[in-house]
């Protein structure tokens, strides 16, 4: 097997597909990248058998062939190459002799026989949306996946479609985050599926530029393919909760808050908190919200700010963390909060197609 | 207590003074912050017991007195604070009342009382240095200190004076850094001491501008002192080891190289090593220096560059983080290696005043 490259490309490609690979890979070989030349082209490929990352670029290929090279020496080498063009010439022993500029290397790589094959999967439904609307979405709601792997299903994405419509959910049981959005094309039955919170994080990091991204969704596995990578991913197996119960139907009060200023406030009063289980207490009066936060170490806080509320004075409480969290992803100028009182669900809208639902804190009386 | 202060100048000194007080400190007052505020000045003060810097800042006093406030608390709040003026208000519980636009907080300090005693001590010796002369020659050398605190006097730096030049050495006895210069004017007696490494990382950080710095040095404390700061340090007690012995006196070749260069090829070529014990081999033959480099879990690399040699070839191999370590803040665009042989000492030189001694390693033969 014997190829150049192009280094900046080379580069860019490695550093698409080694991240997921972990600094203690289950097996010597996942912590390799496969390299495949055929055709004018290289392929990349990494896995942690949750998660397959692909990627090609052009090569000039003199002998055909494949192997696998220890990813993370790789990068480091690879980054710290100076000149334009990388030479490979891997032996039968799978020794990667690489070249660039006056530098020779010798990198011990692993047959290409042993590392996990591709993922062929039978895909009921296909989405097509604009890269840069999926990344978006995916911001929106990543933050409010749990991380308690006691409750599995919850450690992933919820992505469910209707005709025209895909609706992406996360939820701890804390807080509820959800995302809805016409995509470009939905073709297939509807239906939900769970995705794994790291291959949300990573096809998040993945995506960029203007070129269509194509989700394809099986019984066991997903996959989405761009231009420029393929991703696949196991599904999480099993059933999502009905959170569309935790929805309240109806609300007694809407407010409008400037949203920047909003996070500016919860972050500063919250920082008299000691621990992470106090809350921040919100009290609503005539255009006026004045938050109020406490703790026994570390002493008090408040600030206020203008609001448009126009309804009986209430107080309510919430996990400042909880309560920022969408925040710092909101766009928007201003957020409406709907609330009902000081016990119920309160839900949170900024952009089209958002909502968080956020449960207050029964607080003991102060 | 009362007074107001602008919250940029409060955030920069408290920014100064609060970097030395850890997330554990041995007593809950050393974890506040000492504010004193007399005659139209806030004097601020932290101390972990063995350094202690303190700034002061212009304020509108209204009631004399001091105090002590959470420092980490306090600096987190005031970096979120937007409006120009803080005021405090602190009672005789030491709860000091803090305003800030439309911000209201009220945190829990304890008695200055408490809080540990500034430190008087004669000095008989004063140095007078441009500031951004000696936090260069800090810079140059303070990577050597060594890390094990078995070797106590080698955990700090020793600064010497002469009649009219001061030398910084550092050493963790594999190599040894020392640099030399003429500061403006030193006054005293000749002598030497040991400034622990956490006091000369802060006097690094602080120094900043156009103004003088004094350095006081007495028999167990030395002070940093300029018109923005003063620190003040415990010494390191023992004596420190004869450093020049294992400075050769003369050198049978000397080569100049590329200085940039030279730190890029180390840091590309030791990529192949699996672990800090190994070694890079430096082969000087007619013109040409090759870098090599291998383990046997990795693989092999080299690399080469053009350098002024015209002696007998000749191999020797380096640790190479401690060969790389100076030329990370090499400001020169060539150095000069001097050499006798593959297992004596070897000499860097870069800019003037500078000397870095580094240990080749007598490698088992590959």
């Amino acid at each position: 097997m014997k190829f150049s490259v192009n280094k900046d490309s080379l580069l860019k490609s490695l550093q698409k597909v080694c991240s997921i690979i972990g600094t203690r890979p289950l097996l010597p070989v996942l912590g390799n990248v496969l390299f495949d030349a055929r055709a004018g082209k290289l392929t990349l490929c990494a896995t942690d058998l949750e998660v397959r990352i692909s990627t090609a670029i052009e090569a000039e290929v003199e002998v055909e062939g494949s192997t696998t090279v220890p990813a993370r020496k790789l990068l480091a080498l690879v980054s710290r190459f100076v000149a334009d063009k990388v030479t490979f010439d891997v032996d039968e022993n799978f020794h990667a002799k690489i070249r660039c500029g006056t530098g020779k290397f010798n990198l011990l790589g692993l047959s290409s026989a042993d590392f996990p094959a591709g993922i062929e999967f039978a895909s009921n439904k296909e989405i097509k949306i604009a890269q840069e609307d999926f990344k978006t979405m995916l911001g929106a709601i990543s933050y409010a996946v749990s991380i308690d792997s006691s409750k599995i299903v919850l450690t992933g994405v919820l992505l469910t479609t209707s005709a025209s419509s895909m609706t992406l959910v996360a939820t701890d049981g804390k807080r509820l985050a959800l995302q809805e959005k016409s995509p470009e094309s939905i073709t297939g039955s509807d239906g939900e599926c769970i995705i794994p919170l790291k291959s949300v994080t990573e096809v998040k990091r993945l995506l960029e530029g203007d070129s269509k991204l194509i989700i394809r969704i099986g019984d066991k596995f997903c996959s989405f393919e761009t231009e420029n990578f393929n991703l696949t991913s196991k599904l999480i197996e099993g059933n999502y909760p009905n959170y569309r119960q935790v929805i309240p139907t109806s609300f007694q009060r809407v407010v409008e808050i400037p949203a920047s200023l909003l996070l500016a406030k919860i972050e500063m009063v919250s920082q008299v908190l000691s621990n992470s289980t106090a809350y921040i207490i919100l009290s609503f009066s005539e255009n006026k919200l004045s938050l109020q936060a406490s703790s026994s170490e570390v002493g008090e806080g408040e600030d206020e700010l203008e609001v448009s509320y126009a309804f009986d004075p209430m107080e309510v409480s919430f996990n400042p963390v909880y309560l920022a969290d969408p925040l710092k992803v909101c766009t928007a100028d201003t957020i409406r909060l709907k609330l009902n009182d000081s016990f119920n669900p309160v839900a949170m809208e900024c952009s089209e197609g958002f909502l968080y639902v956020i449960m207050p804190i029964r607080k003991t009386q102060a």
